[in-house]
């Protein structure tokens, strides 16, 4: 997977907001409206999430999107791609 | 599709951002590693991009992944998710 990094933060980003508003993994995925492993492998940085599956976290979470990916390291440098 | 609304939004906040850096769908689709096909169905709102794909626009629209997803309308209002 590219950008394994960007999406290893956005995983534990998604994880911060998560525990911030009380909620159980079981309880984002219901409300969001995708599966319970989905989320875990997201939050691992095992799977890289659609716009669609952005776009459901983000109201679940109330945050806009722009909050909802502004996770620190999210942003590839261009340093890094030129590494891979 | 959920969210048709807000994964148009991106498309066409997407076409405006490859079009200001000059740039045709084929070169974008190339920077990026995606197919040309792609770049053209995302920016007509028929497909939803991963977060893989998003990162890879970002780098290279050179811009940070918040200011790609920042599209007037992207992010969904609840009232239009109960509607759905």
């Amino acid at each position: 997977m590219k950008h394994a990094a960007g999406i290893l933060a956005f995983g534990h980003h998604l994880r911060r907001l998560r525990r911030a508003r009380k909620l159980t993994q079981e309880a984002l995925a219901d409300y969001a409206e995708i599966s319970r492993p989905t989320v875990q492998r997201i939050e691992k940085g095992q799977a890289a999430p659609t716009l669609e599956v952005l776009l459901s976290l983000a109201l679940v979470l109330q945050v806009s999107l722009k909050d909802l990916v502004d996770a620190p390291g999210i942003t590839p440098k261009e340093s890094e791609l030129r590494a891979e």
